[in-house]
C-alpha cells in the first residue's frame, strides 16, 4: 500500500522554542519532539519529505563567524551550509533513533545538503529586508554600507544588515531527492530554504547573499516531487481570518480562490501567515491535491482533515 | 557501459592548501581545481562516491564556537555535521558547475549527512590522542581537565583539548549512499570519516566527541558499498619504502601480504602514511579488488595503473 507522498515545511518551533538561547540540548530534545511526530505519520504508512527553516541557527553561526578574526569569517552561503548539515544531523540521528525505539523497519534516513536556484533580476535584490547576524554599533554599520551592503536601524538595539530574499524558482538536487526519498526513504532537504544560488550565463551557479523563505522553498520542492500534500506545520492550530481581534475565526478548509481573496483582503500578515498561505496557494494552483497548514502536534489530525487548514483545488 | 565504482577519499590537500588561512575563496578556488580531476574520472566512464577530510575545517568550526559567549557552543558531533555541510555544499556545487562547463549531462549530484558507527568499548576511548580546537593557557586546561576532559601541552604553543580516534565500524547512512549512487549519481558524504556516534544498549545511536580517520571511514564506506576500488588521494604521488632517505623508493604495485609485511617492518608512519595503508589493506582483505593511494593531480593515471600504488590481493 504506497500512501500519499506528503512534503513537510516545518517552522522554526519544531527545533527552538521561543525564550530558549539554542544549546544543542534544548535544540535535539525539541527535535526529538518533532520527530516523534513525524514517525506517527510514518506508522500510518505515509511517505514523507522534510524541509525546515533555519534561521536561529544560521543567524547563531554568523555571530560566531563575526566574533573572532583568529579564524576567516565565512559568507552566508556557506553558513547557510552549516546550518543544513547541523540541523540535517539532528533531525536524521533523532528519526532514526525513533524508528529504533518503535521497533519499525529501518528505512533509510538521510538529509541532504541542497541549492535552491534564484533570479538574479529578482526585484529583492534591488531591495534587501531580511535582518541577519548580530547587531553593531552605527559606526561599523555605516562602514559596512559604504562597502554596498544594506543596513538597517533596529530601534534600541543597534544596527543590523539585511539581505534580500528572493523568490526561489527551482530546487537543484530535486532528482537526487526524487531518487532517495523512493521506497519510503525519510529525506531530509532544503533546510532553510535551500542555499540560495544563481544561474550564471554560461548555466554555471554561484552562491549568493540572501536567505530564502523556507515555506516558499518547500512549495517549489513538493510540486517538483509531485507530493499529493505540502504540510506546513508551525506553532498555531489553523489559517485564521481577522487574526488576533474578536471577530478571529479558524478555517478548516478553503479552496484556493478563496484563499487567493482572503489574502487579497489583507487577512494573512508578510513575514507569518502570508508567505505560508502563499505557499501552499502555489502549490495547489501547481496541480498539488491539497496544502494544509496546521500545528506540530497535530500534525496526523491535519493530514486526516480533524484539524488545521485544507487548501484545495478550484 | 556501467564501469567501475570508484570510492575516493580526498585529502586536507583537496581543500586547503599548505599555509592557507582557509577563506572561502581560496577552499572553492582548491575544491573547483579538485572537481576538475574528479569529471575527468567521470568523462571516462568511471563511477565515483566521494569523502574527505574536515580537520581544519571543523578545527576553524570549533575556534567560532568558543570565541563567544554570545550563543551557546556546539558540540564536537554538531561542528562535524556543520563541517559536512560547508564541504559538502562546496564540492556537489562545484562538481555539478564543472559537468556544466565541459557541456556533460547533468546527473544528480548530492551531499549526504554521514554518521558512523563507533564502538563504545574502543580502547581509543582510554587514551585520548586527537588534538582539536584553538590552544589555550595553562589554567584554562587545568580547569576543563578537573570536568573530565583531556589536554595536552604543546611546546611553546599552549594547551589544547584531545579526543579519542575510535575505529569506524560501521555507516549508518549506507543503504541512503547507495540507492543515491546508482545510475551514475554522484555522492558525496561520510566527510571527515563521519560523524562518530555509539549504539546505545537498545539500539539507538548517541554523538560522541570523537574523531574518525577520514581513510579509516572511507574503507568502510567502500567495502559497504561494495566499490571496485578504493582510492586515496593525497599529496605524494605513491607509498614509498624508506621514506625520506637516501635509500627511499616508490612502489607501484604491492599485495596486502607484502603491504603487511612492510607496514609491520615500520616503513608507514603513524599520522600519515600509516593509517592510508591500513585502510588500503582492510579493503582489499574485506574482497576489494584494489586499493590506490597516489596524488590528486594523477587520479586517471593511478586509476589506470600508469601512477600511484596499487594493493591487490594475496
Amino acid at each position: 500500500m504506497a500512501k500519499e507522498l506528503v512534503v513537510i515545511a516545518l517552522g522554526g518551533n519544531a527545533i527552538l522554542q521561543p525564550g530558549q538561547r539554542g544549546t544543542a540540548e534544548e535544540q535535539l530534545e525539541n527535535v526529538r519532539t518533532t520527530c516523534r511526530q513525524i514517525v506517527t505519520l510514518l506508522e500510518e504508512g505515509y511517505r514523507v519529505v522534510l524541509t525546515h527553516g533555519n534561521g536561529p541557527q544560521v543567524g547563531n553561526i554568523i555571530i560566531q563567524n563575526q566574533a573572532t578574526d583568529a579564524v576567516p569569517a565565512m559568507p552566508m552561503d556557506i553558513c547557510g551550509a552549516e546550518s543544513q548539515g547541523m540541523i540535517g544531523y539532528m533531525m536524521q540521528h533523532s528519526l532514526r533513533n525513533e524508528l529504533v525505539r518503535r521497533g519499525m523497519e529501518l528505512r533509510p534516513v538521510a538529509s541532504i545538503v541542497t541549492q535552491t536556484v534564484v533570479s538574479a533580476d529578482d526585484p529583492a535584490f534591488l531591495r534587501p529586508t531580511k535582518p541577519v547576524g548580530p547587531f553593531y554599533d552605527e559606526a561599523y554599520a555605516r562602514k559596512r554600507m559604504a562597502e554596498g551592503e544594506t543596513w538597517v536601524e533596529d530601534a534600541g538595539r543597534g544596527w543590523r544588515k539585511v539581505v534580500p530574499s528572493p523568490d526561489p524558482k527551482e530546487i537543484v538536487e530535486l532528482e537526487a531527492i526524487r531518487r532517495l526519498a523512493r521506497d519510503h526513504a525519510i529525506v531530509v532537504c532544503t533546510g532553510g530554504g535551500g542555499i540560495p544560488v544563481v544561474r550564471e550565463p554560461d548555466g554555471t551557479l554561484r552562491g549568493v547573499e540572501a536567505v530564502i523563505d523556507k515555506d516558499l522553498g518547500g512549495q517549489r520542492l513538493a510540486t517538483g516531487l509531485g507530493a499529493d500534500v505540502f504540510m506546513i506545520l508551525t506553532d498555531v492550530p489553523a489559517v485564521a481570518v481577522d487574526y488576533g481581534r474578536p471577530t478571529q475565526r479558524f478555517l478548516s478548509r478553503m479552496t484556493v480562490s478563496e484563499a487567493r481573496a482572503l489574502q487579497k483582503e489583507g487577512h494573512f500578515k508578510p513575514g507569518s501567515m502570508g508567505p505560508k498561505v502563499e505557499a501552499c496557494c502555489r502549490f495547489v494552483e501547481a496541480g498539488g491535491k491539497r496544502a494544509i497548514i496546521g500545528s506540530l502536534v497535530q500534525a496526523l489530525d491535519a493530514l486526516a482533515g480533524r484539524a488545521g487548514t485544507w487548501i484545495v483545488p478550484c
